[in-house]
């Protein structure tokens, strides 16, 4: 039984700010970015160096937009699929900001999320941090693929790594969007060595978090639950699951969700396949199309779980299993 | 300024333990190790699941040193070296314990009791969690140099990772260790791109961690300050920096600093070059020298700073800077 921390004291989205690339910019959800970079580069050399530049463009936005300087931030919470996480502490160490490296996969953005919203309830000295996550679709081919220059098959299980970072800045000052309630998952064997299928990996643990979770929540309290990048295939899991093994109310879950690797493009003129993925995924969504609808009042209550695999390109060549993991944060609209 | 958080209520190390290999079983401290196996390889067919087994391993002994189950976890806390820090949740969700991945680099033993610490202080549902790191040495050469087999030569500035890990078990009941302040680090830029010579990267970091640290509170009252892994050479950075650049008492906290990447090895019988690193490194001997003197009360109050290199084989190859952090945990005896 995994326990639901539910705080006394909310935390509250000061700002959020979505970046991304290409796919993203013409993707349903691309007007709603406030930054695309449509060569991907963002003014870099590299693929590495661009997602790093990325997250910065992020960080940066989100300060922007409430006037803030990074000396206002006490802390900064960040992570990414690039190796050692250079992506996260490369582009973001300008700030000259506290910062917390965190490793989650594509689950970060919500394990961020949660981290921060800890370290400010545990702490009177801190009143404002921000959490950063990103993935870049090129630096992750080319880590865990191959280079995009090879022109590899691409499965029709696979998904589209987001070239997107989301950055938020989290405060006990009171706004239109809060944490509520935050459960960190359990790492669960995806029972799969499949690389080119992360969505059915990392269902069973998005199940396994949805099912404690609502062990002592009421469905029809919640407007919404939405994992990160289940894609598909893995939707499908979920949602099969949801409606076999819960009692009573499987089918209102199952009802209840969305998928932010479904939502990021659009399957009809986007060659994605099983949908979106990456550590950028589901905070561009959060930050561009979640986040506004809740703080507008038009979401009242929401549960976020961003989905991560748990695996490298050596535990896969090892024939390790992938292991999902899916942090849960709620989400719900109101000051009070 | 970096912000001090100091608990009202603090948190206790419940149990502790140290794995390590055959040169941490030879060195000085070896017969303070709980387990050591001098094939490095833990009953495992690789170097890579050698580590996972050996952060299992150490979690296991923790708990049972105490008779606590798995089930008595309410979080895991991990990290490692390994790419996607797969040595940590491939070797610890068979505990079926809700999980947060960290990546600190040789950071991460102090970032995941600072991070854990948040953790069981913002919420009244946990009372207990066990933080573990872990680094093998085997597996960090293949993984960020040449695999050991090929021979290459070390420089003499280089460090050996430890194969180590750490597991520490803290609670909100009493015990004779206690974890009363915490200081996230910046990353800070190492200047210089020698992966060689990670000491010097990150002994600004750890000289910005104990500078800001040191501003408020008063270095008479501390019996230690113990860095992670800077080793020779960033232990004289470090202790060079401190004398020259604080005014008044530097040299106070020169004579009160250590560096665990001095105490793991003894360089008179060990080829270890520069001194021990990797996330084993200040685990082990936080466990396996510094916690049981704080609970004999031999030692009152220590500051502990881990200290990581925040880089990457690629980062290196497309020249960036070797940025450098130092998370901090003031540790104290007694119970009251």
């Amino acid at each position: 039984m995994q326990k639901i921390t539910y705080l006394e004291n909310p935390i509250y989205f000061e700002s959020f700010s979505a970046v991304g690339g290409y796919e993203e910019g013409r993707g349903p959800l691309g007007e709603n970015f406030d930054f695309i970079d449509e060569k991907d580069l963002f003014g870099m050399k590299t693929w590495e160096r661009a997602e790093a530049e990325m997250s910065r463009i992020a960080l940066n936005t989100a300060l922007k937009k409430v006037n803030l300087s990074p000396d206002d931030l006490n802390i900064i919470v960040a992570g990414d699929l690039q190796n050692q996480c250079v992506a996260s502490s490369g582009g973001l160490f300008t700030f000259g900001v506290p910062f917390l490296g965190l490793y989650g996969a594509c689950s970060t953005c919500t394990e961020g999320l949660l981290v921060l919203t800890a370290m400010l309830t545990s702490s009177k000295n801190y009143t404002r941090g921000a959490s950063v996550t990103s993935s870049h679709n090129c630096a992750a081919e080319r880590q865990f693929r191959t280079p995009i220059e090879y022109g590899g098959q691409r499965t029709p299980s696979a998904q589209w790594t987001a070239t997107a970072s989301g950055a938020f800045i989290l405060s006990k000052e009171k706004h239109e969007a809060k944490i509520t309630a935050f459960m960190p998952g359990k790492a669960i064997d995806g029972y799969t060595k499949d690389a080119t299928n992360m969505g059915a990996a990392m269902a069973l643990a998005a199940f396994d978090s949805i099912a404690s979770f609502f062990q002592e929540n009421n469905p029809d309290e919640y407007d919404l639950i939405i994992t990160g990048d289940l894609g598909r295939i893995g939707s499908d899991i979920l949602r099969e699951l949801l409606r076999e093994k819960i009692k009573g109310f499987g089918e209102k879950l199952a009802s209840l969700h969305r998928d932010c690797g479904l939502l990021l493009y659009d399957k009809n003129i986007q060659d994605v396949h099983s949908g979106a993925s990456g550590c950028g995924c589901s905070a561009s969504v959060l930050a561009s199309h979640v986040l506004p609808r809740v703080v507008s009042g038009e979401i009242k209550r929401v549960l976020f779980l961003s989905t991560g695999a748990l695996m490298s390109a050596s535990s896969v060549f090892q024939g390790d299993h992938i292991l999902g993991i899916a942090p849960a944060i709620r989400i719900e609209h109101g000051t009070s």
